[in-house]
């Protein structure tokens, strides 16, 4: 039995990723698909347009089979995190055959051997190597200069060139690659994490890259059939145009629309996002996940300016911080996510639970299947978590638990409808 | 010289406000007018509906010669707290020669006789008193039997029967008043606070008592001229009818409708209180002051159905907690006002320091008298607090500017307007 795993966030779920489904489906000859979602918010720090159990229904009602939940500290967390979180959360299915993700590269063995350098040699190597490549100023001296710091490393590690040799790819064919244009593109380096995990895992799961179709990542605006999920999101709260209709399975159209009154912005944290800040004024942010002491020193020089979410991320960017990487801490603010949860969840092995968003009624078989191969428990009512699961584990759960309220609370202060409460005690799970 | 001390909140200041600084002033002959009036938050639980420089210039318009802050910890406190923390400031100038009030009793006598029991004597009494009064349930009962306690108590103890034989009122006259009927109203309430406060310090400053004018505290409609403030916030946000000018005077009208996009409205701390409630969830709300811990229970049972800060406030209601009581608790979570607050405030006697938000400029020599008499730091610009205060008195001070802080981001989150961006550090004084 063949089962791919797909590490998403599906914000929304559009005609890109129903591609990416059926293709890989066809290309592993999988019977299953599985899906490791983002929750409520995500890994560009940043709310969901619609909650977790939404993106579900969109995802099982196109190809997808059973989707289970990143947990929240690692869903927005930087690549690393996000991918331990992700993949994991996969392996411990104990069913995946197949690890799919799409990449900017065609170069599937580049990324293998970039992420076994990592992984056995060089995690500073690699840190060095994303931030120059990341701080963009001076583009060809920061990748001549990175590049260079990967050769030199390389040649002057026995074990290494030996271990590259006698691998997947020739050392000079790695000098001769370039190596920047991998690292500076977003699915590269996600795709690089996934394998490191797999590498670490000594995982015989198998790697399976497709290339994006249509508008890359961050593209802003509608490119047609396939577009971005951030064009289409755009296009949505733009609301003069329908553009995005085009862009999405005919069923997310229909979610979209029948839930256009719980539909959440970026900027509809502000309010509350505004008041942690002030909150905690004068008591250093640098407890919170990814926070330094530098960049908390600096949230709180320009906190009476602050307006808004997006406002404030503007205004505290600089050329050494990115942009995402902003929007995750002042997200780990609103969120409480503390270093000390990170520290916890990486004791837990990042994924000791595995919780169920929903499942496709074909796919009870599977679901017999995990239940037979999977070692750590599985959720699928959140009441039942507390007898289930033990404290450590528990505590680490409550943060999902947390970040529904809070995103729950997004809703209601936006629509102010009663009606629109919900609860993660009493919210089933989606079966289609 | 005569100065008169009146403790106040003016929100907003009205005709009542006018008459009653008017009428002491000419009662006691006074020379000045010093006012110490609540922030930005307020005894009965809710945000001011204009924030507290607003209000300044309005009383300083009216009658008013200078305005002190209460200290943001006791402003929003039960009756005893915020009359400690409002008579304490007055007595701090070193200058009032009189303390004005309103009271719905015309016998001074008779409130300060219960002042001097409950100082002296019986500080347990005065709570069963208190809570059997407001209970409200089968009034004539409850009625009897506070007052048998009360006439018990003082029968039994032979000092007490002496002092008050001696003193302003005798037991028998005592026995024969209609104590519940006293006690059940929240000015009279209020005037024994502050003459406790007196009593205590032993202080020769002159209580003096004036009735009410017009509707009483909580009358919810406009009723004239003279109308509750209550019921002229509720026309204002009303907005059909304009009822509530008359019942101001023009100068305030004129600040309300040159501030009409800031005006505050209770529930405009609904998204906030709700993000903060569900981040405490599970950590026992009871370190916030006055908050129980079964009180601290029922919110954490409740929690999944809070919609807004007065839907939630009913939804708390109960026999043994009056509403109010209720607001205050959401709002000391709100503002995180604990009871470790409440201790550091009582050991440093209450108002460790004179917060200046407005003068006349004609009452130049009060602030020179002022200066002379005072015996504590006074504040006219919140920058140099850090280097007046000692640190514990700063961190007490502290309260004042983050309440500031979240009345302020309440402000920006209703109205999105970068312009109303407001700064205690960088805020003028009021000068008129």
């Amino acid at each position: 039995m063949n089962v791919l795993g797909i590490v998403t966030e599906y914000n929304p779920f559009h005609n890109g990723h129903e591609y990416q489904i059926k293709q890989l489906k066809e290309q592993t000859n999988a019977d299953y698909c599985i899906v490791a979602m983002s929750g409520n918010f995500l890994q560009r720090g940043i709310p969901s347009i619609l909650d977790k159990y939404n993106r579900t229904k969109m995802a099982l009602l196109q190809g997808a089979d059973l989707v289970i939940e990143i947990p929240s500290v690692w869903a927005c967390s930087s690549a690393e995190y996000f991918a331990n979180g992700g993949v994991n959360a996969l392996l411990n299915t104990g069913v995946i055959t197949h690890l799919g993700f799409g990449a900017e590269t065609t170069k599937l063995t580049m990324l293998k051997t970039l992420a076994k350098i990592f992984v056995e040699h060089a995690p500073s190597i690699q840190s060095n190597l994303f931030s120059t490549v990341r701080s963009g100023k001076n583009y060809a001296t920061a990748r001549a200069s990175s590049l260079n710091d990967l050769i030199a490393f390389v040649s002057a590690n026995d074990t290494l060139t030996n271990s590259i040799n006698s691998g997947d790819i020739h050392l000079l064919e790695l000098a001769e690659s370039n190596i920047d244009e991998i690292l500076n593109s977003s699915n590269n380096i996600l795709a690089i994490e996934y394998l490191k995990v797999l590498y670490k895992q000594n995982s015989s799961v198998i790697p399976v890259s497709l290339p994006r179709k249509g508008g890359t990542y961050n593209t802003p605006t509608i490119t047609g059939k396939f577009s971005s999920a951030t064009s289409i999101r755009n296009s949505i709260f733009d609301g003069e145009n329908s553009n995005w209709i085009d862009a999405v399975p005919s069923s997310t159209k229909d979610i979209i629309l029948n839930n256009e009154q719980v539909l959440v912005h970026e900027d509809d944290i502000s309010s509350m996002l505004g008041y942690k800040l002030f909150l905690e004024k004068g008591k250093k942010y640098d407890t919170y996940a990814d926070c330094s002491i530098e960049l908390s020193n600096k949230i709180e020089k320009n906190i009476y300016d602050y307006e808004d979410f997006t406002q404030f991320r503007h205004l505290l960017k600089s050329k050494d911080v990115t942009y995402t990487r902003l929007s995750r801490i002042l997200l780990h603010i609103l969120l409480n996510i503390k270093k000390t949860d990170y520290e916890l969840g990486k004791d837990l092995d990042y994924t000791p639970y595995l919780r169920i968003l929903g499942f496709n009624k074909e796919s009870k078989d599977l679901l017999g299947h995990i239940k037979h191969n999977c070692s750590i428990p599985m959720i699928t009512k959140v009441a039942n978590a507390y007898n289930i699961l033990d404290s450590k584990t528990y505590s680490f759960f409550e943060n999902d638990i947390y970040t529904s309220d809070i995103y729950n609370q997004i809703i209601l202060n936006k629509f102010r409808d009663s009606s629109l409460l919900k609860n993660e005690f009493t919210h089933q799970i989606v079966i289609v």
